[in-house]
């Protein structure tokens, strides 16, 4: 099987190094100069649970790109989802499936843009990984990965590519209601990732404060009025025992928006997670205040740091 | 005149020592044991529009000080209001004017329970003052401050102590319309010093994000509501309008509660700016989530902190 990588950080990493242990002809695409170079001379070093491992994988820039494959996972930050299906369009077949395993919100609308209804796999991994740096990745732990066709009757392509995720070891399950579980994660991502962000703070320090589980629960709720506009069947009480059994486990992790923003200066996804509840709120005549606050902070505090 | 200064940080300092210049008896109140030696021991310097004066002024603990006062201007903290007028009850005879300058929304209620309606009074100034370590102030720029009786007929008094304010260079004002100033001040402090404390962030670069307009509306339109309910007519646009000026004319300033939170490690005034909103509008069944979520994330920080 044919199988490129769109967006080959941690994540994307993870996934192209199991799917090439278990035989499958796999490349990586990336935009990253230093990480292509550091795997185009010395391959992919990878820390597998405690075991340093290299592989020499294909890695491409996106203009650069141009075998056919069969299947694409999109593994790109939310925001650059658009522009990398637009440039790795060479690759796409008429029947390549293109399973989109981004985190947040509302993907299906872009990835309309450039991938057929019939092609189209959306998903949501559970899986960590981390990058050491350019070329290096560490990975450990376990978890699984639950992908669903977007449209009625591509059931059985689903089941082929969850056939692949579960032979690379990867815990592929195909999802009758993989929306459901996409919303829970960015509910969850909704109610940690920006506050600990804006509050400079780990889960553990969030979580030890008085306000920590009332502002939770305003976001949970409006999450839960949104996703329920969306037939998405949210319940509260548990996503917020979800979130608070979270915060416990991971007490000493900083999330993933605050790596971006607070420690590399990047852009976050504010707009998938958060800001596309505020949004959507607006669309269908709610009110999410709490987001869209949320949201706002986070957009100025990334004006306020440079983020790129 | 007998005058004492209950609170003599920056701006109490400032009141006491023009005061005090102008020939009335003044005694400071304070309980930063530094800040009292400093004074007892070498005065109070005072850095004055460039010019350094000293001057010998007593200085007292709370629970040390028991000479009958006629006016006593309020300049603590607006947690420790209540504790403050606790201590200093000895001072405070029959007709003792109890003048409170506190920052922020809703003193009267704890006012109330230690000083008689007939000799409190109400006021807001815009003067500033800067404390440069224990005992020492620098003072510059000009202001004025406006004061109100609480009950009616209580004009003469109040046009008094106005007058004492003027003799001394403090540019007192008797306002027909305290209440209204309070509220507008505290509407330009809810507007400014929790979002950069948040964002640490100085007033300029908070404005200069495309998310300030917009955050800025939120939060004054919930003031204005609750306001209104006070009977206070505050303007939306005239409101918003000031804050943004405010914002240019003092860009590269770091509001007082970043200067209390990020850099001094102390408490928030935020329960009595924000907080007071989010409080009435529950009181009033009106909706204020952003001085709400504002509020929360305040508090969550402090913890977070540790602050004191």
């Amino acid at each position: 099987m044919k199988i490129a990588i769109a967006g080959s950080g941690a994540m994307g990493s993870r996934f192209g190094f199991m799917l090439h242990q278990a035989g499958n002809d796999v490349i990586l695409i990336d935009k990253w100069d230093a990480h292509i170079k550091a795997i185009q001379e010395n391959g992919l070093t990878v820390n597998y649970n405690g075991t340093e491992k290299v592989i020499n994988i294909p890695i491409y820039r996106p203009d650069e790109v141009k075998e056919k494959v069969d299947v694409i996972f999109m593994f790109t930050k939310a925001m650059f989802l658009g522009s990398m299906l637009e440039e790795i369009q060479p690759i796409i077949k008429e029947d390549t499936q293109v399973v989109c395993l981004l985190n947040g919100i509302g993907h299906e609308t872009v990835m309309k843009q450039y991938v057929s209804l019939e092609n189209m796999l959306i998903g949501v991994t559970i899986w960590t990984a981390g990058l050491t740096g350019p070329g290096k990745i560490e990975l450990e732990g376990t978890g699984s990965t639950e992908i669903q066709n977007f449209k009625p009757g591509g059931e059985e392509k689903a089941k082929e590519i969850v056939k692949i995720l579960k032979d690379a070891g990867l815990n592929g399950i195909y999802s009758e209601d993989v929306k459901f579980s996409i919303w829970r994660k960015a509910c969850v991502n909704g109610a940690l990732n920006a506050t600990c962000t804006l509050l400079d703070a780990t889960l553990g320090e969030m979580f030890e404060t008085d306000q920590a589980i009332s502002i939770t629960k305003n976001i949970v709720n409006e999450f839960v009025q949104v996703a329920e506009k969306q037939e998405v069947q949210l319940d509260f009480e548990d996503t917020v025992e979800y979130i608070i059994k979270t915060s416990h486990e991971l007490g000493h992790h900083y999330p993933s928006m605050h790596q971006d923003l607070m420690q590399h200066n990047r852009l976050t996804e504010i707009d998938y997670i958060n800001g596309a509840v505020a949004r959507l709120a607006e669309e269908y005549g709610l009110k999410a205040p709490t987001n869209a606050l949320i949201t706002e902070l986070i957009h100025a505090k990334e004006q306020i740091l440079n983020a790129k």
